[in-house]
């Protein structure tokens, strides 16, 4: 597909809020695959991202070959055994459906064929000299939340993996990514199983301020 | 402002892609303030952004007093300094129309009279046990890019700064943010000056690839 042809094709609007509001974490997908044209729309949406002084330090990397497919499947089984040991979270009995249940019965899911995922795009920022490390992330994670939109207005469930920390050397390795760059996410897609519900979060009063920690900020007070 | 009129707040619906796509960064404002609930708006739209385990790490600290703008100032001073310097940036001449010179004397304007921005949100982030640094930036500024599409789709303009680094200390005395939180950005806002035109960025077949570093991503390929 022609750069002109990502640019020009047509989106369906999309409301922005409504977006935003419901762009939840999804964990379990069905066997469609998504189109290399609708991966490439939403990248499209991550560059138009900022960046410390406009730099675009990024690069996106689809993974679908056996061998990045194999890394993936590796950082994703070790990042389960953190995931159940820091949440507690056990194989959930067959008739149990209660909340908790069914989101410990999607991580086990998601982790343990998650070499089959439908889409997984590693998130890559070269290192920024003179930038902490924090601050680096401003220039990379901007750029993953308008993929993760773009997704979300697509139809497609997306989730944040911490699974390219615990497969590091090998994703580097069958990646080929230099030395001056690093990892910074690694994203699952596909379409989703269940619906779409607005996201649970504190309110905003809870976690604003107005010029000093403990003042509450006027525009969110009860 | 209570929470229920906020989340019930008439939005004018805004268009996911447009609002990406147009969400350039902005030094001009005019003088006009930005009203608390419009604020209020846009940092709940931070809170629906994604964060590891859903912990929302995240407060939001709005800085309008003498002394927490003073320690604002000081940031972009010391900030001016560094950035003249790493981008070579000359006070154009005042009859200068170049593009270059335009951008320099937007520069030298807002940080010289930043203690003036129209309003200034400080993001903050709880140090995460267990998380590099850069992954720690997963959990702020997603929240912050949602932040800047809802002030973009409510006509705002806004630029991220790294001002909360060049004055860490100051800021942290005059808001008094807790030893084990970070400063992650420092965003200032308002009502532009000019029109918002699209971003500028490298195309997605530049900064994508398939499997290998090398290899184009089909999506994407010409």
């Amino acid at each position: 597909m022609s750069q002109a042809s990502i640019r020009t094709a047509a989106q369906p609007p999309a409301d922005l809020w409504g977006t935003m509001r419901t762009a939840r974490a999804c964990r379990s997908f069905t066997a469609d695959p998504v189109p290399a044209g609708l991966l490439a729309r939403c990248l499209e949406a991550a560059t138009w991202a900022p960046s410390g002084g406009n730099q675009q330090p990024w690069r996106f990397a689809v993974l679908q070959s056996p061998g990045a497919r194999s890394a993936v499947a590796l950082g994703a089984s070790r990042s389960l055994v953190t995931i159940a040991e820091t949440y507690r979270l056990t194989r959930p009995e067959p008739g149990d459906g209660s909340r908790r249940a069914r989101m410990a019965r999607s991580v086990f899911g998601l982790h343990e064929t998650a070499a089959e995922v439908p889409a997984a795009v590693l998130f890559c920022t070269r290192k920024l000299p003179h930038v902490s490390p924090l601050l680096a992330g401003a220039s990379i994670y901007p750029a993953m939340q308008n993929f993760l939109l773009a997704a979300r207005a697509s139809g497609l469930g997306a989730l944040i993996t911490g699974w390219h920390e615990a497969a590091e050397a090998e994703l580097r390795e069958t990646v080929g990514v230099p030395a001056d760059w690093d990892l910074a996410a690694l994203v699952v897609l596909g379409w989703p199983r269940n619906a779409f519900g607005p996201v649970r979060r504190k309110p905003v009063a809870q976690v604003s301020c107005l010029d000093t920690w403990q003042q509450p900020f006027i525009g969110s007070a009860d």
